[in-house]
């Protein structure tokens, strides 16, 4: 008979404690395999506790097939092999702590952040409060796979006033994020793809598309966007651009090489992802035609973000398919569940129809101007001979230096001075930029600091 | 020289007026192209408008590529190859609705459902309100790759606690949806993977898995779980599995083919994908110790959700990965962003912090359990000797019949009535289920409406 010392002054329950030990004495092997246990009455008599706590014990033992039961006849324990090689893992004793990235810098012109101090946080605020007080039940139900109609309903007339492009709400997927509509797109579009990314450009397009195996290439650009000639003699056939304002390089693509790149992909029956990420940020003049708007033969597809334009951590994008692929979408895709919050889709969906949005890139578009426009009074204070490019969009701008100029030099000498800076051959995967240059990103650092930053500069330069 | 009519009435700027005039002209071959323009000045005193307008619609067209300048010499019309074959799409005009999926059904005896009637909403909305007031920042930046480092701990916290699981938050993976997740591990496994996933089973794994053309194979079950010789016999090595209650027979694999399986992934340096989705909602006894708490080789990725105990609407899942795989994602994909928006992260982490998770659970596991009980009331007075499995744990029971029973009749005569049941077959993809059976979901169904749909149930079947 088991003798176990049983404590009713601890927190385990009694049942739970003798689970406990006949679990590790069938696992030590003190009760063999095949043994039979004693009876629920007696061992309970024994032990002096109820039948009942024998009872859910033994059948805590079975349920996880320590023993089991043989009606009439009573309990035996099970063949657990291998057990013992198989020990608990103490594996919680590893001693790991993630690295929290802290920046060694104080003055930082990235292009990956955004300027959070302007969002507007208390009407962001107002709106969540009256989505939470109204929408109650909806809140806690599932979106529809693309996205809440009503946001995309908003996105679409967004994308009419201010983009030139025309689409159905139907069209319009929404998603956490475009790495993850990246993803989206590839199963969307299957097997024997051979896709291209624009070199230099934004590296992590490139990485998704290699973290799924897909056959990419990289191809070069000329002073118009990516060059047609690589293009046309490749055999790629989904092409991934941001005609509207190219990373790292600025460049506007201009309308007769949109019109190729379109006839490209119509004569070639392929894709082309374009990606419009900062498009609603131009400074003067209209903004230019989204390649979507010009394509009639439905070869395009459309993503932004509102990471860029509101909040990172918002983590919101959608894409807008070509019809060819919202019924594919419809018939193959629909099992999948939305990536985003409803309530965030709600509160975004406020935030567009009350002519928030709107203002908040108004006020940002104003801000930034303010920002270039002092970066430029800084450069020339510099007496450098520094050329600025693609400063009329977007949000970075791209400094080119004479011939011979050390970039490495001057970015060391900026990062002694607690300034980042980024070298324009970082985005080049092969190659190197026609000139020096500096990629200079001004969304994180208002003019107070672009202004101290140069004066630094000053000093090492 | 251009006469153009340009309303000052209107919203548009007149500079706009001025580009659409040109770029249309430009577009129809009215203006030819090589043509030269007049200059600023003579086309400023012909329309009688500024040079100032003049300039900013010519820098329009040049940005957009439709003319382009010559130094000292003047602007001139590009060649716009093709571009009357491409006008501008009217797709605009395709009248396209979305189906709103509405349901016939009253009493829904659904699995994918959660009852949202008994969410803490109250609670949740307060904490939501107390991040929006102390978060301030952070919650405009992004989270850390794998999540909120807070979040993950409180997981890793839980997951001792409920589950034996002992893990670092640096194993944690948080991710928009446990779909989203999957994705994650396809790339993270990379690769010359064979797939396998239990048959019956949860059909999306399956549908992910294809749509990313992996190579997916079905295992058929026995009494205990996915059959050992179908899986040994295979050239499988990554198996999908809920050994915790499989979906939808509700087999609780016992203990010793748990070390069966922990033993092939071991042997075959394969992984086990062990989707724990319901293991909370234990109704008797205490949980089975998961597979990757008794994972001694490194084999196992743990995935859980909120989706099932809190909010289909969160869309907030998580993973827990052996170190090797941390090591690779740590390597290889750290530069995607988290898919949770940061607002929905420390929200849960304080939901979580202060107890509240822990009694939700506590909660809708007697609302379930009494839904249970309240089911087979019913079912016993229905007198038709039907038997119930997978009572003890999850989310759903299983309904067997006696041999020979019509399962689509019975399925039929209950929609007549309102009431969605489901045949079991439905879950298979090949064979079929052993005995007529019923798959019946109580999540979204409560005690009143349970006695009325079986009180409608008695008359027809």
């Amino acid at each position: 008979m088991f003798t176990y010392i049983l404590n009713t002054g601890i927190k385990t329950p009694i049942y739970e404690q003798l689970y406990d030990h006949i679990k590790e004495d069938i696992l030590n092997n003190v009760i063999p395999k095949g043994e039979k246990l004693p009876s629920k009455r007696r061992l309970a008599a024994h032990l002096k506790i109820s039948v009942l706590t024998v009872e859910t014990a033994y059948e805590q033992l079975i349920s996880e097939g320590y023993i089991y039961s043989k009606p009439k006849r009573g309990y035996y324990v099970n063949d657990i092999q291998n057990s013992l090689s198989l020990a608990p893992s103490d594996i919680d004793t590893i001693p790991v702590r993630e690295n929290q990235t802290r920046s060694d810098y104080i003055y930082e012109f990235k292009t990956n952040t955004v300027d959070t101090e302007n969002f507007p946080f208390s009407v962001w605020a107002k709106l969540m409060r009256e989505v939470l007080r109204d929408k109650d039940k909806e809140l806690l139900n599932k979106s529809e796979t693309k996205g809440l109609y009503s946001l995309r309903t908003e996105i679409a007339k967004y994308l009419k006033a201010y983009r030139g492009i025309s689409c159905q709400p139907e069209q319009i997927i929404v998603g956490a994020g475009s790495e993850y509509l990246i993803n989206l797109i590839i199963q969307l579009l299957g097997e024997n793809k051979k896709y291209a990314v624009e070199n230099p450009g934004y590296h992590k397009i490139a990485k998704i598309l290699q973290a799924y195996n897909t056959d990419t290439e990289y191809l070069p650009l000329d002073e118009q966007g990516v060059s047609m000639e690589h293009l046309i003699y490749s055999d790629v056939n989904v092409l991934h651009v941001s005609p509207s304002h190219q990373f790292p390089t600025g460049i506007i693509t201009p309308i007769k090489r949109r019109y190729e790149i379109l006839k490209w992909a119509s004569e070639k029956n392929g894709y082309i992802i374009e990606d419009d990420y900062d498009s609603e940020f131009r400074y003067s003049g209209k903004p230019i035609p989204a390649l979507q708007s010009l394509d009639t033969a439905g070869r395009v597809i459309y993503m932004n973000t509102f990471a860029k334009n509101l909040a990172p951590s918002l983590r919101i994008s959608y894409m807008v398919l070509p019809w060819e692929l919202v019924y594919t979408f419809d018939r193959d895709f629909r099992f999948y569940s939305n990536t985003v919050s409803c309530f965030e889709q709600y509160t975004l969906t406020k935030f567009m129809e009350g002519g928030y949005f709107e203002r908040h890139i108004n006020r940002m578009r104003n801000i930034y101007k303010t920002r270039i426009n002092t970066i430029k009074d800084c450069i020339s204070s510099l007496n450098k001979n520094i050329t600025i490019h693609g400063e009329n969009t977007g949000l970075h701008i791209v400094l080119e230096f004479p011939e011979g100029t050390d970039i490495k030099l001057l970015t060391d000498k900026a990062k002694e001075k607690g300034i980042f800076l980024t070298d324009i051959n970082s985005y080049y995967v092969k190659g190197r930029h026609h000139k020096p240059a500096i990629v200079l990103g001004y969304t994180g650092i208002n003019n107070e600091n672009i202004i101290k930053a140069f004066d630094l500069l000053k000093e090492v330069w």
